[in-house]
């Protein structure tokens, strides 16, 4: 079993070789931790220039990590937070925004894991009022939960009308370097330039071994959060393990051969099983995964030789995952199971 | 600077060659995450052999995500928690302790980082009125945040004491191997085997690169962690990573072979140190920090060259520590700086 | 104005004669603060004869801080509270839940107010996961904010089922008088009879000043109460005062006139209204509520004359609320107005 | 029992004739809810006249809800907050603070229940290390627990020191009125005049039945406080009946006439009873406590005939407390049984 692929999730894969070489690279003599190390700094300056802008960046340890610093730094206790129905930080995280922010979650249901300017709208009636939760953020996952990515001009739309209503938004980036490889464009096109407030950025689903980092644009966010980052556990003393994985993360764009393969791996998946009968899809595929029903009594028995997660019982909806490491072979053999 | 060593602290280290190995060894195929994988239930295994007992096991990301993730399933909001003034949780995590838990820290004046059953006993007088925090968890630190240690007869008296107040105990066990190291016992004999009822079993700075347990010796304890650890965003997708350093860990104890260098170094360095006129060691040397006071205007020029932390501007006392890989030619080199 | 009644809400009017009475009656001497007064021992016996059974009551100071204190005796952090999209807890308390507890709200759409054994059923898909939140508490408003009642065969039902599934239930009483008082029925028949675990009884909105009761039929509940409602700012010293407001409501069953009262006149209002063209009830009257639509430009003037709440800007809902103290002249006036 | 009066707290007197007349004076008609009627207007202006300057006032339920609602508009959950050992806040609200902002208190020792720039400073050393709770808030109480006073000169000192370093200056009044009475002084000269920034104002111990206000002299303080005041449940919905008690309590000086006489009967017990062999007085008596130390073998039988409470167990230390309706009587009574 260990030399085994299968399609349950991004992050069931492993480590990306040259991520690995990057670890081993820094160990070598003392740093000082915390993040006031050499290699942190020079990360630093790596993100800055990927994402073409100053920018505020602290490293955390997970995606869940990184969504609850940031949001305690958006939001206080009496503020609500929009997001999907579908949203990890609604659905995923074991209550941890609530928990961490006592922020009252605004969840939002969608066909597609997309909110829209007339979704949030629906949020926004009872501002000023000291008996309801104020809307203060709008947290939307690029790319979704449900395997959807918003385009460019969808993501201004929103931030637009977030910030013509006193709103800010955050990006749960979970997944965003799928994203950008779908859409074919740069970090910047689809965060600071179409007004993302703040941005938890992840790599462990696309070849890290650890680490996210919270990216805020707006540098007035950045001042609270050395404090929230350390009140959360979030703050790792070897810092320059994670440093290392993001320095070679942006190296010849690391992240977007990842991503694309990943991606493309998603596309032939897809391809193929829609064309076995019984088979449907139930979301586009536009980056790594595919959401489709089987027949219940499939699932099982297929799980048991390839374990995959379902996402609808009721529906016997299924979802497949690609990664960094998928190969055509791993599909060819999955498809035949099938 | 990138090859130096110095004496800030044993979180400026690296990560011990064999952890590094072991971290490539599992970096195969895929594995189911959040704990599910093999490599997991081997480690698991591992720490019930080394510590002789059943026990529940929770990886976590760090020191102060064990802490504070042990401390809510030990306590409701409206409990206090007893430990030292110089305890981690209370000087050293940012009010994490206090906000993770919603509880009340009753913080102790102590000569040398140690509670005793005295001490505790100044925190019982108010047990069941509604207006004051309940006394619920003696927190303790072994090896001290001062660098002393206590002997397993202390242990078992405050635990024994503890337990007769319905109180628990909490072992911070960050530095748990050099104080095993330094005692020459197993970890059993200073955990469960004295009354211990959670640990927080560290090894980031013996030698590991990110990841701590917590270990729960009654199982009654162990029933919420999993979600109180999702909930504090302390919840590793890709575990086996974790797992494995710990596997490594306990192979050969190689903890033991790490600590007993480290302690061994700061004996040495203690030793060089105090001949020196003008510094004053303040604290026993008994693990692997050293405390001393030094001539002021030593200690700007001294850093400059070999970074160290001031442990109190007005007493002029600053704190060396080693770790595993400290040499006896960088305690020389630093002998004549001084 | 200040002698004017309209129909914004039952707390709009003031405290019943009686009430004021007894407040004075008490008004004597010293008392033991916090509840240790004899006056308060003699309120408790009258709650376990108007329930007809051994029961734990706290007094706090409002309903938020009845529903708050119950919550977290009921629920840990890591756990849900299901409740109707509508329900106080959820709309109207400024997040006071998700604050006071951490737990996630799982808020459901409903037609009118009330909750069902089949929406509750929708919540339960992910017990055991550490990913999610726990599904811990149903909590379950009556009678409803949209004015409609649960038939005691309707609680039974819902008891039956959460306890079936290991949740608690517990019962947001704020108008429970009211609902009693539809009902014909003691307040035992809708309580601990059909299984609620734990009672929010509101008496402000029927005549009282101030104070609410939690009640706990279940006695492992209330073990840690005194130290939640203390931490939770809901203690009064002065307790008498609340005290003695309770024993008037119960004596003659002065929460049953007060209580049919308003029911009358909110059955006449509906009755005369519902007659007017243009105007349109939208929830049975069950209670002292009346929900219906009116032309938008008749609003603002309305209110001008007569003040009330817009319930649905969007759909022109109103609501007319009448109170213990509503008369039959002031509905006439009010009619003739619309 | 009924009508006796003891020495155990001035929360176990009742309410001051004015001020059930003007809770029946505003129980006419109807008003709107949560602070919107005319009666909490005038109260506001008559709060303003007597603190001779603009401010925004925010009526709440108790002594720890003001408390825990300023300090939550004060301090982010980072952030510290330097007290007293002794300080309510600190030692009697079940670590409500804790809970409700997240904070760490900062508990300091004092011969007199009052806090020094001197004792503050020490609370300055870590400031802006990520590591270490951030100071923000000094928190004081005048009177003090132990029947202290603060001067205009010492609060114009703490303040000054607290600015200067970047921290705000949160007063404690639960006994505001036995301070200002005892100095001969208005409210204005103990409050912002001197540099206080925050006001919990209370009332209950000096007459009135329930409600506390939190009063800001820094508007920019105010505005989260209305819905930090709803979310910890501490909104009354029949605001009239906290605002009429505060508006008479105002009335030719109400509130200085019932804290003069509680003083001065302070002074007599405490004259009378220094003069019994064997008592000891503790503290200076500049309010309405006296604190003494008396055999042990006393105590128990005393409290059977007029209850009161033990201070200190170990030194057999007691306090007593008047209130504005002690009598001389009550004293010569009570020194008898003395």
């Amino acid at each position: 079993m260990k030399n085994v692929r299968f399609f349950a999730s991004d992050n069931n894969a492993g480590v990306h070789p040259k991520v690995m070489e990057a670890l081993m690279a820094v160990n070598i003599g003392h740093a000082i931790s915390y993040g006031a190390d050499i290699y942190t700094e020079e990360t630093t300056e790596l993100f800055k220039k990927e994402f073409e802008t100053d920018l505020d960046i602290f490293f955390v340890y997970n995606g869940t990590g990184a969504n609850v610093t940031a949001l305690q730094v958006m939001a206080r206790s009496f503020e609500a937070i929009i997001c999907a129905q579908t949203a990890h930080i609604n659905t995923d995280e074991c209550g941890a925004p609530e928990k961490q922010t006592g922020c009252k979650l605004l969840a939002l249901e969608t066909p597609d894991g997309k909110l829209t300017k007339e979704l949030i709208a629906k949020c926004l009636h009872a501002v000023g009022d000291q008996h309801h939760s104020q809307p203060r953020v709008v947290s939307i996952t690029q790319s979704s939960e449900m395997g959807t990515v918003y385009t460019i001009e969808e993501l201004k739309d929103i931030c637009d009308f977030a910030h013509a209503n006193n709103l800010l938004v955050h990006l749960d980036g979970a997944r965003i370097a799928n994203a950008a490889a779908a859409l074919g464009c740069r970090f910047a096109e689809i965060t600071w330039k179409v007004g993302i407030d703040a941005l938890s950025f992840g790599g462990t689903k696309n070849g890290l071994m650890f680490g996210e980092a919270v990216i805020f644009f707006n540098p007035q966010l950045a001042t609270n959060m050395p404090f929230i980052r350390k009140q959360t556990a979030q703050l790792h003393s070897k810092m320059r393990f994670i440093s290392a994985q993001f320095g070679v993360y942006f190296k010849d764009e690391l992240w977007r051969k990842n991503a694309l393969h990943a991606n493309k791996m998603a596309a032939i998946l897809a391809e193929k099983t829609s064309k076995i009968p019984n088979v449907k899809l139930t979301q586009k595929v536009q980056v790594n995964s595919v959401f489709a029903t089987i027949p219940k009594e499939w699932i099982k028995p297929l799980q048991e030789k390839s374990f995959f997660y379902v996402w609808n019982e009721e529906k016997s909806e299924v979802r497949w995952m690609t990664s960094f490491d998928t190969t055509e072979e791993d599909i060819t053999n999955f498809v035949e199971l099938l």
